[in-house]
């Protein structure tokens, strides 16, 4: 049950801000109609969003009759955050302005290879290497949103499996990651991050109930409704490359049998590729998702062979697709992050098929399969925009789970604001 | 976006009210703990919900320093409601006290072969019966839970499928029965309201996010996340037994292949019993739930083949559990339905252990999977669970689903009352 204190003043400023945010240009008498708050309180709080910088004057509105109202806007410059999303192979740093637009990225590999605490380091020499670029103001800088594989524990800031290495099980990533950067760090599932960077990126109708598939290395997935991640009881919600699409299928490393990834991810599908012996693939790369490119750009030339790997994974996707919009119940299907990069148009058109055809509630509506307004950063990006939305319009309650750095030794403040 | 203005008023009592039904004895003190409310709020809502005579004095509770305080509780008898599952071989209704307890049931079969219209008035004459046996005063009454399979267009009180003929297809069951008994009526999932019937009892942890897997003739779920009902899009969400668990399994008349029923429901394994030859079921029966309730005794009595079928309908079944609970993060799994009711022990026994074994989150907490406090009736009992909760502590804004009756001739009330 959501506690009444925290639901009054900032849910009220919250829920203003997330209105002009998605409206882009809005009057106040436009914002008194769509929250049913009255003119007083709207003004206020118009007022000190004003004050605090976060939205602007754009112009006037046309009369409806008396004198022209004045619109407001978000004020992108006025607040950062950074996106971290940490894969096997790559790790991708964005900073993005209020409107969850990319004002700086970088990416690089070996993370995972090294030690948590090496690791860590590197990825925060190169988010202050970002934000320097940038020429951010880290007073402006809400914080962090740190977003790898599942399963977590998002509270404590720590991984729940021993990937990449067992040293990286439970260690506490947030929190190092926050020490370092003298910034709230807050630890998520990419895939969820994925998903809500579409909503915030205003990608979807706002009460919209859509799910994201997420394939880089992996296979994971998000669901949003009415502007929020679906959470479940832990966090570890959605994780679609691990849930069976054959009951009698082979045992994967997660317990499972049968998993959607084994059948449909980057990796096994160069597996499968190799076995045909009839790609020009290298079956000593250890880089598998350049293989796998290298086998979806085939597909997209027209290579028969590749062209019906691809359809046949798209086939699989399909499937869990059409699980994940029958129990979830979904308007939308988003496909995103970089192992959609190639052959996205035919994985959109072949699980679009599957779901127009095999979800239950077609009758009620339909299912719209489409790419990613991000593409192969929507997991990063998303890191990002979770950090604004946990600071700006959800409030305090719902972003205790940042891991704030502790204060510095010489009493400084952190570079953290409080809005 | 919800809006402020029935979240004030109407959800603060809806919240009250709710907090004394889970505590099921609570003082004034404690529930300002619970809501964060200030004192004078909780008195002020506390004596209206007196002056409705929705809850009573329950004596005095131990003094904490100073005097004793007075305790409340939920006073079952000032309201009712009505449930009535509509499946396809029977219909169940139930009427239940504001506590969700049954006062009176009734089951009969025969309406899926009826036209919809003689088949509602078939039901309204028991619900009418039903009432009257029980001698419940009808201007207590709340109105009626109608549920019954999916897909539906909830708002329209409209079923979207050719069950159990052609003719219920877009039929107003919801407003026609509305207007024979002169009581609002709800249409609902079947499955979904089971599910909320177990948060109603008081049988799970407040805040859990929990799945109910309910299964008769077919198999449905549902999920409950802090005490509602999982929506999605259009309230067709968790439809379970139409989920593939074999990607290459056959086509079923709903669209999808690899159906989850067709490998688990009770009439697949009727099927499967006869198919061994080594049962003695009868080939020609046209209730196969009897026959299937056979198969499961024959099971519990330690008939190996009987065994070795349920056993396998329990891991088809454990599958689909596994996929439910990885992708909503469920802390619960319960079992309902009137087909688990004989051999409950053998599926609950194994649909944990797969659980257990092979879902994604584990590592951050088990799932459990219980039996339904409500058993075979769960469907009914929950139905008129959801009109206690739509109307008592869900607002007006989340009831204006239910169909009102309309203003009878001689210009009377209709029987429903505003709280």
């Amino acid at each position: 049950m959501t506690s009444p204190i925290w639901a009054s003043r900032t849910k009220t400023r919250g829920m203003v801000l997330d209105l002009i945010r998605a409206a882009r240009v809005i009057s106040r008498v436009e914002l008194v109609a769509a929250t049913g708050l009255t003119a007083p309180t709207i003004s206020e709080v118009v007022r000190e969003l004003m004050v605090d910088g976060l939205i602007v004057e754009a112009g006037w509105g046309a009369s409806t009759g008396g004198k022209r109202p004045m619109l407001v806007q978000l004020n992108p410059p006025a607040r950062y955050s950074v996106g971290v999303h940490l894969e096997r192979n790559t790790c991708v740093i964005v900073v993005v302005d209020l409107a969850g637009r990319q004002i700086a990225r970088t990416s690089f590999s070996g993370v995972a290879s090294m030690p948590p605490e090496r690791g860590l380091s590197l990825v925060a020499a190169q988010v202050n290497a970002s934000l320097d670029t940038a020429a951010v103001d880290r007073s402006k800088v809400l914080g962090v949103g740190l977003v790898s594989y599942g399963p977590q524990d998002r509270r404590a800031g720590v991984l729940l499996t021993p990937q990449p290495t067992e040293e990286w099980f439970g260690y506490p990533v947030a929190d190092r990651l926050a020490e370092s950067l003298g910034l709230p760090v807050l630890l998520d599932n990419d895939a969820a991050a994925a998903a809500i960077g579409e909503y915030w990126m205003g990608a979807v109708e706002p009460r919209s109930t859509y799910g994201c598939i997420y394939m880089a290395t992996g296979i994971g997935g998000g669901v949003v409704v009415n502007g929020e991640v679906y959470r479940g009881s832990s966090s570890n919600s959605v994780e679609i490359g691990h849930i069976s699409i054959d009951v009698n299928g082979d045992e994967c490393p997660c317990g499972n049998r049968g998993c959607l990834e084994n059948y449909a991810g980057p990796s096994a599908l160069v597996r499968q590729a190799l076995a045909t012996r009839r790609l020009a693939l290298d079956p000593t790369g250890d880089d598998f998702l350049a293989e796998f490119a290298r086998l979806a750009a085939a597909a997209n030339a027209g290579d028969p062979t590749a062209l019906g790997l691809i359809e046949q994974s798209a086939r699989y996707l399909g499937c869990a697709a059409v699980t994940m919009a029958t129990l979830f119940d979904l308007d939308m299907i988003v496909l995103a992050g970089p192992s959609f990069a190639v052959a996205g148009s035919i994985y959109q058109s072949v699980i679009q098929e599957e779901v127009d055809r095999r979800t239950f509630a077609r009758q009620a509506h339909r299912v719209r399969v489409v790419p990613s307004v991000s593409g192969s950063d929507a997991a990063a990006i998303g890191g990002a925009v979770l950090v604004l939305q946990s600071e700006l319009t959800l409030g305090p309650g719902r972003s205790a789970d940042s891991t704030r750095p502790p204060p510095s030794p010489t009493g400084e403040a952190p570079a953290t604001t409080t809005v």
